[in-house]
């Protein structure tokens, strides 16, 4: 072989390579976070949205190196996240939200640019990065704690979690059925009749504002694993599961399974191919539903954040090896605040996780905290009040009807249960902006989410 | 090693061995051809029923050398066979058919006997038999010719399909929205507006009596295959399918996809698994529908055997080496006629089956065709008629009206347009009979099917 045929050989070598520049994102965050949304606009800025005006801090398209992304051909035997159906919500004269997703889907992007230096720049007209968007509920990530503990332990967790303030009232006819259970019975009706109570349980729980913490994170959503004996599976009373009995017997087998062939596989299989991570909270709801749900929401990132803890006695170290480098935190719906609270959003949620961050001092990914909007649903400004102008913010409610307020104070730490006690927090849920194509879909902050998650892999 | 130590040593192993002697069985059969009642009673029979008086032609009960059979431990992770709740339904003071199940589920079963003759018998006190009972829709053995076809084709023969007398009224709205159809546009909102379209169209003729042949057979229950883009599939109109446009390219390439991600991994990893299979028929419900519905039952049988040729050249012995060597046809509801018709019903079925039988000159199974019904609904008798005994049958509607009546004949050939032109089959639709335990569950024929199936591992 030449030298030229050679360098050629090598330079064909390389281009190839490049051209496999692969990153898996993961986008996760409990049920109203705001997956749907905040997904369609991460793609729709990386296609549609790529001008310097509207992504100012993504370096790639500031420097004008971005060439552009398009969808790239999908699994075929994969759900496929439902980007164009979305975005018809959003064309509509009155825009809604698109509707949530139920389990997990995929979607291709594949991103061209200029790279800045090195080989890549000297090598090739431009480069290409493939991005593969992973989107499953946070509600899987709470599952990992359960690996850790018994089916004992877990029935303390939950009965402590079913007496706290916010959720003891809803909890009281299920206790009552179990303070009657007959331990002895582990007849395939009755465990499935005590299972359909707790799922009802579960259910209300859901639908509860600032109740985070539902496991196990599949009895809702159970797709292909609806009728498997595993999940015919509740919490007995702590004093219940301590007893020798046929129903516990059976209890603790199916939750051994439940570990053994849910929360492992989805770990081994599917996490770990995860390269970067985006999870997504909805703090705004928790401050209005009150002191045990801000409460509730720390523990909840607290057992999420364990998943993103690679120490060498880490639970997740022990089955594999974790490889996602950069996780981002973002505080979802800031638009739903006046722009000055922002910063305030990004503190409290700091806050939310600075305990937990903490703990986890082996910690190998990057992680940062930032105040977004995937999607605007508010336009800010100012009236005047008294001779003073104060910030307020303008937009529609869920109902269509127009309104213009100030939404209040987000505070910066997390506020005392004497704070809730005087004061409502009030959020009110808007609807997303009317929008319509070629005009940018409008943001808060998308640009600085891509310059984290993307921008070192495009330089 | 002595030789006593030696023959004990062999003795456990053989006795090991024994233990694990196994047998899957599949039931399958299109939707609402009785299914769950089948395999309700084939366990009822297997775990409580095992008297002489029950199960007379059951040899191993009849020689009162079955000792019992009871559910074995379930995986934990398969959707289980929903036997007590099932069994609820048939228990109640106005009994009612257990709700079809979706999907596929299991359910097994430990069977001790004494055997007859050889070794087994001189060295086992019992000997003992596990069945695993798998139950999946026969529409998913429908989509085994899809194989065979080239999307083109496939389009062909679901366009002949359509336009039939009993189907073509339905598809007018879908027979328009393609003929005005843009063959550029393989955009996603397009594609899946058509897929909508023609998952309607499925869904009237999944509930029209006498329309069997619904391809492909996910599109209606994707389970965990929603919103894979493979499942983006219909039908365009033949000479539309020969064009070389986009749109064709993309439902070609999502129908090669569905080959191989669907159809290909359930008879590899499914069906290959399994050693006897039972086909239920409901031949009665076809005649109510008339003459286009016989017509296209035995199409849809004809389809359905292609599973069971496993001929040198077949489809089959292409994919894996099948292993089924019994198949029963048979046909439900027999109760639903008066007892000297089962004889006609069981010759109508074989005419149903006979045309594809002589086609399958390669077919290794045993096959076998009888009139059975899982759990009676009737009790047959006779009514003085101008002093003749008239056979009759009585029971109750499903809206729990007491009707005793004659039901008709069953025609013993496939009757003629000319016959379906003067005579309206009528058999009508009957609820269990009243049942308590531990009275056995009343059936007809369970003791046949149970001797086919069974008989011959229970020596």
């Amino acid at each position: 072989m030449s030298l030229l045929q050679k360098i050629q050989h090598q330079r064909h070598d390389f281009t190839h390579r490049a051209f496999d520049r692969h990153i898996r994102l993961g986008v996760t965050g409990l049920s109203g976070s705001g997956k749907t949304a905040f997904i369609t606009s991460l793609v729709y800025q990386l296609t549609q949205g790529d001008h310097p005006a509207n992504l100012p801090f993504f370096d790639v398209v500031r420097e004008q190196r971005y060439l552009g992304g398009k969808l790239s051909a999908q699994l075929p035997d994969m759900p496929r996240f439902p980007l164009e159906q979305n975005l018809q919500y959003l064309l509509q004269a009155s825009p809604q939200w698109p509707p949530s997703t139920v389990g997990s889907s995929r979607l291709g992007l594949q991103l061209r640019y200029k790279a800045t230096t090195g080989l890549r720049a000297r090598l090739q007209s431009h480069s290409e990065l493939s991005l593969d968007i992973i989107d499953y509920p946070g509600e899987w990530l709470l599952d990992l704690p359960l690996m850790e503990m018994s089916y004992q332990q877990w029935c303390e967790f939950s009965w402590q979690l079913f007496n706290r303030e916010h959720r003891a009232a809803l909890a009281q006819p299920f206790l009552q059925q179990l303070q009657d259970a007959d331990l002895a019975n582990d007849g395939e009706l009755y465990v499935q009749q005590l299972t359909d109570s707790y799922k009802q349980l579960l259910q209300q729980y859901h639908d509860l504002p600032g109740a985070y913490l539902n496991q196990p994170g599949r009895l809702l959503v159970p797709g292909p694993l609806a009728g498997a004996p595993m999940l015919q599976l509740f919490p007995l009373l702590p004093q219940q599961a301590a007893q020798n009995t046929a129903l516990v017997a059976k209890l603790t087998q199916h939750y051994d399974s439940y570990c053994k062939h849910v929360i492992k596989p989805f770990y081994r299989r599917y996490f770990a191919a995860l390269d970067r991570q985006v999870i997504l909270v909805d703090c705004l709801s928790a401050l209005n539903a009150g002191y045990a749900a801000t409460q509730e929401l720390r523990q909840a990132l607290r057992l999420i954040l364990q998943s993103f803890n690679y120490g060498p006695s880490s639970l997740l170290s022990r089955l594999f090896k974790p490889q996602i480098s950069k996780v981002l935190f973002a505080a979802t719906k800031a638009d739903h605040t006046t722009p000055e609270q922002h910063k305030a959003l990004t503190l409290l949620l700091q806050q939310l996780l600075q305990q937990p961050l903490k703990h986890s001092q082996y910690q190998a990914a990057t992680t940062e905290a930032m105040a977004i909007a995937a999607i605007r649903s508010s336009n800010s400004g100012f009236v005047q009040l008294d001779g003073l102008a104060q910030p307020c913010i303008s937009g529609s409610t869920l109902q269509h009807e127009a309104v213009t307020y100030f939404p209040g104070d987000v505070p910066t730490n997390l506020p005392t249960p004497a704070l809730f006690a005087q004061h409502q927090f009030a959020f009110i849920p808007l609807a997303p902006l009317p929008w319509q194509e070629p005009e940018p879909l409008p943001h808060v902050r998308m640009d600085h989410v891509l310059q984290f998650i993307l921008g070192d892999k495009l330089r």
